[in-house]
């Protein structure tokens, strides 16, 4: 098919399955999978994966991560940042020893242990800060509890990648190549909020001062992907130079209103949709991923150890059962990082189709899961207040 | 390269140049093509034009075009349908003829005089528009006319191709093939302006309803390159769809300044970069190629042809020396179709590579000095209106 008509195609189809989606109370980014899975070979098989679609599938999950580095609030996350600090903690660390364990009793390799440790505990911070939007309770300390959470949670996953990365490459852990990754990192971080941060707020300034209107666009563009380009040549993930880029640019973005409307529009409005519709071109669901044996046990072990770690590790803060139900509940989703990681493997060879297929169900199946969770749990909290109100006034 | 660390390159440089050559009063998109040939063989050669550039590229220019249309105001370019019409046929008749009789002349045989007669002859619409753009001149009746123009031309080139592949196929000229194409035009022109205006205006309409927030930028896109993809399965050329769709839906776009200024930063911003960059790109400058008899002689052609044709075309219309001279300036830039038919010809053996490369310089230098003489003529128009402004104020 002519690549301008596959594009077409995706985009018209994810766009209308993801409006239907979100009538349906869910996040769209399922319909836009869904719209990869009918167009790809599971279904009508008419799109093919080809170059031209995974090189905007990789614009697409760069600007989707830049985005969300820009509208994350450094100082709203700062109130719950205890609360947070040991949410994210047991809420990566129970799904991951869990993930370990789980891997073992099923008779996988340490390589195969290591990546479903790690991509069951990556919990997505798109769809739970869009689910506590939706449900208008972000400013709720459960709420910023799960967002606080879903960061620590973010950064504590792509370290976790560097331990995956280098099993991969040398089929055990090389703990000097982790070292030396662990000290890219840092030199990395440290020349970008030193240097770079200053590089990138003067060249930004420019930009605004500038003959060529578009230029504070180009300018975010090109220093969100060379922050890209730059963490994907010291071999660490993209995520993390977007992540970086997005805390160096995200203040003075945010205070452009049009210009992050702009930017925003372009990721979601274009390339993001063909991230998330490649990973539905890319699945084969067959019955053998439906009735996989694999299945319910690692959705099991994806939900347990999420809604575990997060009820145990933010009930000594919120003090209240039910919100900590609801913040186990808010970090249960997987979404975009856990299917950039199960990408990446099955490109590597870590895994195999069959196990990236079931591992991309489970994500998609929590990330169904986690907003009605959620939405019950809230309506639960609100019911429970409303019910003390009245008796109250009784009383 | 890593096609990401490419993008960058591309974008920095050809914002940079952009940067100064507007600074010099020059438009651009100079600039944008000189960080094509700097990052080319020609140059530095540290980046090659591959299949993601090439992708990109052709977004480019159906986003530059419908940009372009979305500007144009209707009523100016029906207004000048009778200049474009005229200014359009001998704005091909003559080059075409001077293509041929130069190409007999320089001892070259009947399909390279064809050839020669189709590349001189096949104005570029994308460099017109911008440059009219850039000066502010587009809704101007020498704009309008060059505009209209430059859509007859690519029609006209578009038959003029059916010749030159018929010849090279057949030896000889199918009438058929081509009353079919002309047909096939006239039907899908008949078409967008009918069913076609209904069809687009129900869908925007229907965006603005939508919960997805990005929706009527993401119809916009979709209607845009499926009107580019189906000018182009049915042997046209992207541009005359793309003129088509804005055309459509320019008056909802216009109307919602947000939606607007997302997909000018999205296309100036990013897509129509590449589109200049990659002209430069392409080009192969080695010194046989600068010094080869046949590059000044071409030159001549080229420049008299077009300039002489948009003269003697609108000058009956306009009714003025000067503006008549400008759009024949207007119309004399030759760009991506010009390289495509050359590469194409290249390769199916119908001419040298000599040839090729003398052609190919002829392109860039005509695409490089059509917006100097545009401003250029455009200055002395406007310095001619203020003194008659202030000699009628004297009086």
């Amino acid at each position: 098919m002519d690549p301008i008509v596959s594009i077409i195609a995706i985009l018209a189809l994810a766009k209308i399955f993801g409006e239907l989606v979100e009538r349906a109370g869910y996040p769209p980014m399922i319909g836009e999978i869904g719209a990869g899975i009918v167009l790809g070979p599971s279904v009508l098989n008419i799109v093919v994966m080809d170059a031209n679609l995974e090189f905007l599938s990789t614009l697409g999950v760069i600007t989707l991560l830049f985005i969300s580095g820009v509208e994350m609030n450094p100082k709203a996350l700062a109130s719950a940042r205890n609360a947070s600090a040991l949410t994210g903690v047991l809420g990566v660390a129970t799904p991951f020893a869990l993930g370990i364990v789980g891997g073992m009793l099923l008779g996988f390799g340490l390589v195969e242990q290591v990546f479903l440790g790690i991509v069951l505990s990556i919990t997505s911070i798109g769809i739970s800060v869009r689910t506590l939007i939706d449900l208008k309770k972000l400013n709720t300390l459960a709420g910023s509890t799960i967002v606080g959470a879903a960061v620590i949670d973010d950064v504590i996953g792509i370290v976790l990648l560097g331990v995956l990365s280098s099993l991969s490459l040398t089929g055990e852990i090389v703990f000097l190549t982790l070292a030396a990754s662990v000290v890219l990192s840092v030199l990395f971080i440290a020349f970008a909020f030193t240097i770079g941060r200053r590089l990138a707020t003067w060249t930004f300034e420019q930009s605004r001062t500038m003959q060529t209107h578009e230029m504070p666009y180009v300018v975010s563009i090109t220093i969100a992907l060379a922050s890209a380009a730059a963490a994907h040549a010291l071999g660490l993930h993209y995520a993390i130079g977007e992540v970086i880029a997005a805390l160096l640019l995200g203040s003075q973005i945010r205070k452009d209103r049009s210009l992050f409307d702009g930017l925003i529009d372009v990721s979601f409005g274009f390339f993001v949709t063909f991230f998330f519709a490649s990973i539905g071109l890319v699945l084969q669901v067959s019955p053998e991923t439906i009735f996989s044996p694999l299945l319910l046990p690692l959705l099991l072990i994806a939900l347990v150890g999420k809604i575990a770690g997060g009820f145990l590790g933010s009930l000594p803060y919120v003090k209240d059962r039910l919100a900590a139900l609801i913040v186990g509940f808010g970090i249960s989703s997987r979404g975009e990082l856990a299917l950039v990681v199960a990408q990446a493997s099955l490109a590597a060879g870590i895994i195999t189709a069959g196990l990236y297929s079931t591992v991309t169900l489970v994500v998609i199946v929590t990330v169904l899961l986690a907003p009605v969770l959620m939405k019950w749990g809230f309506a639960r909290m609100d019911a429970r207040a409303t019910a003390a109100l009245s008796s109250a006034e009784t009383k």
